[in-house]
């Protein structure tokens, strides 16, 4: 058997700085566990842009669909905003995202214990959250035809079209339901069926494939409400299911929750390969931060984290991927912090690779 | 000069409940401080369904075309979920916003101060905050056609259309640079002009807007950044500007930092009439509360405060606004609460109308 292959893209910003320690920790497990992987390295994102002129290169797309997972860095910068719509950075992303079919996008939103007062919110509110926010993430508005910014009597309209069909909404409840079972067996679908008749197609497609797990309690609730419980009394909540759009926005919400928006990983997943393991991407929550991008400042922890995801959505390596997970909660418990994670309380911050290698060390 | 008119349209819920005490406070200004009103009342939402099987009839769509200002409660119940999409309640506060054109939709998000520690966020974070979402109200994907569940090959399909002229951007984000202008001098705007062309234009045209607001402060955000700094800083903001899906979701995030959905109001403004007065529809941000309707335990205060926003927009009153809004602040430091309001101290909860009462003593 050849061993599993893995392309990285580190992409623009601080996604290389954190990249290198995922390398490390990945050589790691090649050399004490025997978890070997054929690792190859692409550009997306600006990186891309300024080699190729696109975001993300047909090369690369191709090769992306050959490997048994794809991790990512970080996409985009200032230093392509000024680019048009069609090559910005975030194009090369979404173009993964589409053309493997990734519809169902994992953000777990966990609280760590030695960060609970590091959240703008209250200790009790957070401590202890642990939610999974299952985004759809191949159709909606992200992707719906027509789109475009048209001209219309004497004046210019922008137009995006919400589109899902019945079959984009199931593939991605079920793999909500799915995960519920192993969980806290709760699932709220969030969407606005009082204005969208999206909406309402959406909750009833939920309905319907809810009934397939019966010991998965399903509530439904309007996103406006939604963002206003995550705020209120998150921990509520086990699995959110939502589509592209409410997705992006709520799951960033729920992010900022756990005050620690360096840590969070995401698992992009799709349908099963030949070999049977699912299409994926993993990437980290956070963006390229170009502010902080250069200086050894970043946390590498969400990319890590991220391919603990790999190790356990794409490598069946469950135990390994808690190995990891336990690492890292060991290093926060022990004190180490990236300069995000530092309350004002004197303690020095560590770089982005010493973070890696403390990782390392509690391995 | 006749009086100016009021229509009042308490809807469903606790609308008819916290609507009450409105009615109090409006006679009070009418006998204490020679402020008459002409006040008529009209079904709207389920209460106008039960009647007309129409959320909103066409005659009181007339009548609110024809006063100086609606005051509305709330909209929606259970009892209503199974009512076919175009007559659902909530369709009848949306034939209002759109038929009275009223575009800007202003949301206070302002923290008491006697009740900062009444929010689920420390208290340093939210402490003292003030501001302002300016929301677009008659357009976006709320109203945008084609939309509608469609059949396709052999499923439905689920489609809305988001869609923004640039006018109707301009004339939002007018509305906003001008508050603005009145308060913080700071206006950050929010879409997601990096999948989105509809987001595109948006920035497009604030910026262009912005031009004629020199001492304002214009920043862009995306929208999903957004939800992440009103959890992180939300004391960063003064005004916020955004669109009708955006502002809907970004605003009960925004009111739920303050710990008081209770609390707060909102207006929304259209056109200057021939009077010189804008169109106006004043509403709580709260929605109708079944739970609690009917009990004499909702928190009057929103309502009674999105009358003080009418007292200031429509009827040029700014100093009674000021009157009646510092009643209220008098009202909860003097430790009066509905049951919403109670942290676990003991404090014996008020009844809806003791509590406008209370303002009403206070005043
Ligand atoms: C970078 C951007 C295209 C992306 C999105 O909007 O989906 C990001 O915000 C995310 O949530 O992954
Ligand atoms: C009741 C509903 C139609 C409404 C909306 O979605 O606009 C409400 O959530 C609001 O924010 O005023």
């Amino acid at each position: 058997m050849p061993n599993p292959s893995i392309l990285i893209l580190p992409g623009d910003g601080i996604g290389p700085e954190v990249m290198a320690e995922v390398r490390k920790i990945i050589a790691w497990f090649g050399d004490k566990r025997g978890l070997r992987f054929d690792v190859s390295e692409d550009l997306v994102g600006g990186a891309a842009y300024d080699k190729h002129r696109l975001p993300l290169a047909d090369e690369t797309m191709a090769k992306a669909q050959e490997v048994d997972a794809v991790l990512l860095g970080a996409v985009g910068g200032p230093a392509y905003d000024g680019l048009d719509f069609s090559v910005k950075p975030e194009r090369g992303l979404l173009r993964l995202r589409k053309e493997m079919d990734l519809y169902s996008n994992l953000r777990p939103a966990q609280c760590f214990d030695a960060l609970a007062d590091f959240s703008s919110l209250k200790k009790d509110i957070v401590a202890g959250l642990d939610i999974m926010i299952v985004r759809e993430l191949t159709s909606g508005v992200y992707f719906g035809e027509p789109r475009g910014i048209i001209e219309e009597g004497n004046e210019r309209v922008g137009i995006n079209t919400q589109r899902y069909t019945e079959s984009e909404i199931e593939r991605a409840a079920r793999s909500a339901f799915e995960l519920a079972m192993r969980r806290g067996k709760k699932v709220c679908s969030m969407e606005k069926a009082n204005v969208m008749e999206s909406g309402i197609l959406w909750r009833e497609v939920v309905t319907r494939v809810g009934k397939d797990y019966p010991e998965v309690g399903l509530s439904h609730m309007y996103a406006d409400n939604g963002a206003m419980q995550l705020v209120r009394a998150p921990k509520q909540f086990d699995v959110i299911l939502t589509d592209n759009l409410f997705g992006d926005i709520l799951s960033d919400c729920a992010a900022m929750l756990t005050g620690s928006l360096g840590m969070l990983p995401s698992a992009s997943l799709g349908a099963p390969m030949e070999n049977g393991r699912p299409k994926a991407l993993y990437e980290p929550v956070h963006g390229s931060a170009p502010d902080i991008a250069g200086q050894g400042k970043a946390n590498p922890i969400a990319c890590i984290l991220s391919f603990a995801m790999a190790l356990r959505y794409s490598f069946d390596q469950g135990a390994e991927a808690d190995r990891l997970e336990a690492a890292v909660e060991k290093v926060l418990a022990d004190g180490v912090r990236t300069a995000d994670l530092l309350a004002s309380e004197g303690v020095e911050p560590v770089s982005t690779s010493q973070m890696g290698d403390a990782v390392i060390t509690a391995l």
